[in-house]
């Protein structure tokens, strides 16, 4: 006999079994897409899924615009001052993807109103506006994360894996490059104002670079750095090349640059070890080259039912994008909340934020007076 | 002064410019997955979507598992039953993603009932089920599409573009492989039986190879092809090769193989022609190479603003994944409907479906008659 | 104490240890270069050398070419009637390196004189005349190889040695292809005239795609093939395109064609067994990707101390080139001729010869006929 | 009527209008096998050669290899102390394949006696010892040239010439690395022994970058580098990473290292200039990568018959090996010889030598001392 059923639940969306989450977010640009994609896909494609995103508010000062963003992503309501978001007790957790003068004061706020966070990377504008963010919200005991999503590339957590299994023997060398060709631009954005962004390439691309190889490789002890601002009447960095030294022995290059034609979003490092070498390039993500010792290069299509965060996606073989790094990331962050969990070690805390923002300003000291600097953390 | 907004819309996820669609799905495996969240993001990503999928209803026998995908993706409800589908009045379209032996009773019915339908490829078991569904479906008038979902590529279209430019000058090659490595399991999945799927890897994958020959160079004219089973036991093909001529005058080979190691989903053609060359990759499927004259393959990462498709989606590099190939093909549907306009040349129509399931069958004589067959429609 | 040394021997290029052997050519131009490089380098970079190549005499029917291809590449002097050089006393190794219309005659008339012999392929322009060449040959009792060169590229060595070692399971598939893109050239070249050439991209490529097919897997059993002729009043094909199947159940396509723009030599073929893939592309000839089980293909780089050949040479990495596979089967040559060892079966003998004719020939039937054709050996 | 021709020249393999020119080489082992080869096929595969290597003398400390490696590639004689090379009147040409600690000395010797002398790399130990020879060797008036063979890959070539087309606009980056795997080795080799080697990966491929950025970007101004040694007990360098910094603004990174297990052989470089891209990589030195604006990098299969030194070689698509970098560079030194031209730009002189040696030293300054060093020249 044929059945027909109801879905009986107070909201369409929910699972019977997750709780929800009230979720206010503060920016609607890019990664203000990436993030409300993000909740409304975990709560579907990640089944069960750990907490179940509520979009309560979102934040920005363009009411025109904020209030399109809240139709087009399912938010109850808007706001165009982002204390009325800090201020609102159905927000649990605060979500910054605003730019990067937003990134402190609305965050320590938040964490402060009791509101877990997660704020978009830099963490900071410098190393002394991180510490600060990260030390206030720490002190404040709820979760944060730092937002430094390659972290939760499938890949990037199997190299993970391979990297603590020691099947790499020793590390010896990290290189990566950031590259994109987009720095010739013209236009009057705040990523290149100093004020707004703090830094250029350096706190947009190289921040990344260097949040992995501190995830794959460890704590990077010393950097020697040049920066190079080629668009005159330029306020920041175009690009940043940087030998550095890991406290492990490891030595590399931690290189990032807006003035790479052909370069769309060239995200690649190298590991080398003893016992094998890894390498990465985020324009094929699915993809994690692995020489087994010196056997060469293999080409892991990293999409099988065990590898990371496959479970809830597609046969293998079947690729995922960019996108779903943030996925992976939020619904870390939701098990933390839910569990009561660490966020670290795969998810960067405000202290990864901080140590990174410690060594983009080490970098700026070396390129600045031609010295090696030692990096130091308060 | 800051404002607070509240979206007031009957449905939290509506657009208030967008009018809703009802939809009811068959089936809640791989391909109700796929479909499902292609739903779900077509409301938020493609802005302002063409209409507004509501998720209404879905059909499964096993009320256990239909009713937790009708939680999971956001149904109202669910059956056990097809025909309450189809009897449904909220039911506008019709999408029968399920099994092989499922796509023509439901579907024809669908349409009968005056729904709108997209079913999934292959649209029937033979040429002659094809046709008869076909035939059935256009009489009813209602827009309907077989879901053969890599037209939605971005570099697929991006290549459909650059032939009808003219800029290959005439084709004279199309060479097509679609190869996976599973098909020694051992597993009873409806795939391996021949009353269920009808063919094996043939109208698995080889359909996909066919529609997209057809689809960027034209009308197959004959076939003479090889199958193989390799599996003892087996019913269904493990793997067809064949010589492919077109009416053009260009000629290939078309492959399909369940029994390639290393292979995950190997979907890989070329074309040559008089004036240039392309190349794609499934398992790199962001990328088109394209030779201009002899000049040697680019890699053109098809993910710049002016790309197929790529209003809805990312900053250049930022690549998208196989799943989003369906956000494209339903919008089009939508928009299709939405419009009253045509489902083809981009969207595979059931007259698609039919054509390529003749051409299998065409294969199927020439594997075991050793003649080369001539491609005739009825 | 310092010594100065002479080297006193009777040629200033002789190993003391090694024997020379006369070798008479026919053809000066591609091969001829090809070949003729191949002997010198034999004499020093294969240390000891097997035989010590004396370049005795070159013959060719335009008296200031074939006299200054005398010069250049350091033969004792030259003929401008082929019979010359069979009547010549000195020559040993008789080496056709001439156009298709050349190889059966004179190969013949040379073994029939008792000299080894070498041909380049393919051994005769149909499988008659390849089949009387191989016969005449064998009874004569000399030393014979088809010059199918592309079986001493060490990766190609190496894939018959995992091959052999059951490494790759039982092989279900072989697929190749060898594109070239300069056949709209309109020039009056011996290649496209079927009485010198016999065929076109099938003779002069597939024939290359058949041998390794064979060498590679086994014995062809069954062909369905298609040509095409693109260039108006052209009487060779420019492109076939064929199914096959193996004697062992294996299936596949070999394709051929000289109009591919971009594809500047591009002869790429894939192995797919139970337990394994392997994969070449002679652009990156150094290279085999190798799929051991489904563990993702590696790029072996074909360099190493122990690889094929590699002793030969240089430092892993340091790689070597296409006139390469040359030194590699003439050294094979000169050692069977020493040793009175086999030809086969790393070198193609005239039996490989006429098959690969056979071969040819039932595709040409194939395309012509409409039918699927077994191969047949007389 | 056939013609019988005989070849009566003096020496059976000169070209009639080629001079000929004495060779005494220093070292027989891998370069010594390179120099060998190269200056052999000069005389047929370059055509008509610019003059004709005569092979008069080699030199080594070990009778019994060198007698075996003049027996070996056709020296007329050998001698055991270098000495006597440089006193022996044949000798026109001192090719130095020796090892690091034997560059300076007898190369300045031999220009001296008044021959021309080609080095291998690095000049010498030290930027000192360089610079000596250098100044010494151009005080006597012969030709010079240091051996940074990689000029010669046509690729490279190639790439300098876009440069210098200026269609590259501004350059604004060179990322190089030279790395390789085998530095774990255990061996008493005189490249890990400072007194004979002067430094470790950073002399003996940390050169090469240095040289290829000098060649196709212009002079460096500032170094920032760590160097570090991972085998214990080592007194060389393991592996170099230094950002650098150019006269024209551009910045980079340059790294060498012999600890990078599954890089055989890899020597890649990129540049980034405002108008477009070029990346090599020496394991596929047939190819160059070229980014023309930002269209995606195109694989130049750098072969055809308006390529840079092709005019020797084979039908496009026919790769060439590394080897065939020395045939290019000595048949340069020979056409400058003939023509009393200049070795530079495109040949090294030892002023190219002793710059790469000067900046070598400031990167090793800089390592020590944790400072920008800016190169200066004497």
């Amino acid at each position: 006999m044929s059945k027909v059923g109801f879905v009986t639940m107070g909201d369409a969306h929910s699972d019977g079994d997750a709780q929800p989450i009230g979720v206010g977010m503060l920016g609607y640009a890019f990664m203000g897409k990436a993030h409300a994609n993000a909740y409304k896909k975990i709560a579907y494609m990640t089944w069960p899924p750990p907490l179940l995103p509520q979009l309560v508010s979102i934040a920005g000062r363009n009411e025109e615009a904020v209030s399109e963003a809240a139709r087009r992503y399912g938010f109850e309501g808007y706001v165009t001052d982002w204390k009325q978001l800090v201020a609102d007790e159905r927000v649990q957790l605060f979500d910054n993807s605003g730019p990067n003068n937003l990134h402190a004061e609305p965050t320590i706020a938040a964490a402060e109103a009791g509101k877990h966070v997660i704020c978009e990377k830099p963490l900071g504008r410098d190393a002394g506006e991180a510490y600060e963010t990260w030390q206030r919200v720490a002190a404040s005991g709820v979760k944060h994360m730092c937002a430094f999503n390659y972290r939760f590339v499938p890949a990037v957590r199997l190299a993970r894996e391979i990297v603590e299994s020691g099947a790499l023997g020793d590390i010896q060398h990290f290189r990566g490059r950031y590259l994109q060709e987009w720095g010739a631009t013209d236009g009057n954005i705040w990523r290149f104002d100093k004020a707004l962004a703090g830094s250029g390439a350096l706190g947009d691309l190289g921040a990344h670079v260097i949040d992995l190889a501190r995830y794959l490789v460890g704590e990077i002890a010393a950097v020697s750095a040049l920066t190079a601002t080629f668009q005159p009447g330029r306020e920041v960095d175009d690009a940043v090349e940087s030998a550095v030294a890991f406290a492990s022995g490891a030595v590399g290059t931690i290189e990032a640059s807006r003035f790479c034609q052909g370069r769309k979003n060239h995200f690649t490092w190298e590991i080398n070890g003893s016992a094998g070498s890894l390498a990465f390039d985020l324009e094929r993500l699915n993809e994690l080259q692995y020489s087994e010792g010196n056997a060469g290069f293999r080409t892991v299509l990293v999409s099988e039912a065990d590898h990371p965060f496959w479970e809830h996606w597609w046969p293998q073989g079947h690729i995922i994008g960019w996108e779903h790094s943030f996925v992976h990331e939020l619904h870390h962050l939701l098990t933390a909340i839910r569990d009561d969990g660490d966020v670290a070690p795969h998810g960067a805390t405000f202290e990864d934020g901080y140590r990174a923002a410690e060594i983009c300003d080490a970098m700026l000291r070396s390129a600045e007076q031609g010295s090696r600097e030692t990096v130091q953390y308060r």
